[in-house]
């Protein structure tokens, strides 16, 4: 039996922190293995909301497939590419907005509750409320079975199954697969401060920060604001650190240091500085392996990457073309 | 110096008729012996208010360039082509709407009236709302610096020159050119009930009518109601027929025609035989032409444009991305 399409992007918009690895990049570990997967590079969607900051998006997608590639996203396992390398995503696309009432649009709840951030008021663009028909275009046009997803963007799946139903029943025919949620538990990786990781609270570890730099961000990193002296009593479950561990501490280690803790027998900056050692463990195989990697070799294997998606892509437009214009 | 660029579309939703030919096509004639047009079948744009009729858009197309050719518009003195063989129009189409405010397009006329239509109550769709940014886009791919339009559409202009306008200010580089408005007087040619000539209210004359069909409606023309019988002095001016003839009939035929249905001298029959004589006189030589062209040759004359159309727009797209991706 042929493996299910799994089909998912990432925009680049930045580096990746460890948020991005335990919350996305492992899970698509996992998906490789059991599914052919497309992974791209979303950077027409980075346009959405970030056209005017100038950023560097080519730069940005190279970094970003580097750091998929050094985690151990494989191009012999995964089709990567570009997204605005395949044309084919700008034209379904444009043939699929035809067919979506805007009123599904409208009722969009991340549409709404991004409209209501301030920084976002006045980035009420077309791109931007019709962001989900090209999430949508990005999906169907590769007969997309399976996309992970959190919880939150549930209501993006739906709509795309919604159009998917709506153009079978105006054109008459099911070329489409309407695509599958897979929900993915992604474990809350708070940023060193307990709020969100993310780059704009400069509160996030990156994939390919020094030694130096993972220790300076533990280092700051809020524990039990209960425990004063090293020889009081912690409680690891309130501490950003012991989340840390949870996650690159081996289970052993982690008891032993949580046991410690709560008998005021360790102090936080050893704790801590067994947490930056343990995510160093982690951070410092993908930053070496990304350092090996030249932005030639990523070229290409886009490059490949595309023209292989193109292929695919371009066949299916045939067919919807055959469809809508006869 | 060069010549300047013209750029003018049209939907292949039906045959084309009396109305079309004078006031659009005569037009297109005198364009492409003063400029460098591009004239375009806008298929695409069919689809945003006929996608659920069923159209053959392949077939309309061609009937539709048909008509084109047997009217004097040339392959050599125009560039023709299909939109939808030009993927860049949806490129660029994404693109520009990522900049496009919707309360831009909301506030577009032709939108609000339309919707207030019964009939199009239901077909508020995204690509609907976006059509204008697709019209930019198909301008401004072509650094169009002219577009022949109705007074109607002057909004849909100006809101192309916003779009550029903000591309520019916000991608910091002047790539485009600011298309201003040809406006074209055109005769307001009436069907032969008196109301708008339209294929929904049956009262139009095709290119390709016979001569039969031509005086079936000629015949039933609505003329002076005052005048029953042909002793009646009538009155030309609120005669439809006469409306044809000032268009059709060379001036001293027309004078002497108006003289004698002033003095009750001429019956509505006989004008009426000489007006569709003269309409056969131009549809004639239409009809005949056009059926001389066969589907290959448009196929071919479409494919040829559509090279060197994406030629010239893939040129441009290079130019954008280096711009928005950097």
């Amino acid at each position: 039996m042929a493996k299910k399409r799994v089909v998912s992007g990432m925009r680049p918009t930045g580096k990746l922190h460890l948020g991005h690895y335990f919350g996305v990049l492992k899970n698509w570990l996992n998906l490789q293995e059991e599914y052919s997967p497309i992974f791209f590079v979303a950077d027409w969607h980075a346009l959405s909301t970030k056209y005017d900051e100038g950023l560097n998006l080519n730069q940005l997608s190279l970094e970003l497939v580097k750091e998929w590639l050094a985690v151990g996203i494989s191009p012999e396992k995964s089709l990567i590419f570009r997204q605005s390398d395949v044309k084919e995503h700008a034209e379904l696309y444009l043939i699929l907005n035809m067919i979506t009432p805007i009123s599904w649009l409208e009722r969009n709840p991340t549409y709404k509750e991004t409209l209501a951030q301030p920084e976002y008021k006045e980035k009420n663009n077309a791109g931007f409320l019709t962001y989900p028909v090209l999430q949508t275009a990005d999906i169907i046009l590769y007969d997309g079975e399976i996309v992970p997803i959190g919880e939150d963007q549930r209501p993006h799946l739906e709509l795309a199954r919604e159009i998917v139903r709506r153009f079978h029943f105006l054109f008459k025919r099911e070329i489409f697969v309407e695509p599958q949620e897979l929900l993915t538990e992604t474990p809350r990786l708070p940023g060193v401060d307990g709020r969100k990781m993310s780059k704009s609270y400069n509160n996030a570890i990156y994939l390919d920060d020094t030694p130096e730099e993972i220790w300076n961000k533990v280092r700051r990193a809020v524990t039990d604001p209960q425990r004063i002296r090293k020889s009081d009593p912690g409680n690891p479950e309130v501490c950003i650190v012991y989340q840390y561990h949870k996650i690159v501490t081996p289970d052993e280690e982690r008891e032993e240091i949580a046991q410690l803790c709560r008998q005021g027998k360790i102090g936080c900056v050893e704790c801590k500085k067994r947490c930056a050692s343990n995510i160093e463990k982690i951070v410092g195989t993908i930053r070496e392996r990304k350092r090996e990697i030249s932005d030639e070799e990523v070229e290409n294997l886009l490059s490949q990457g595309g023209e292989r998606a193109r292929e695919l892509a371009s066949k299916k437009m045939e067919e919807v073309n055959r469809l809508i214009f006869h």
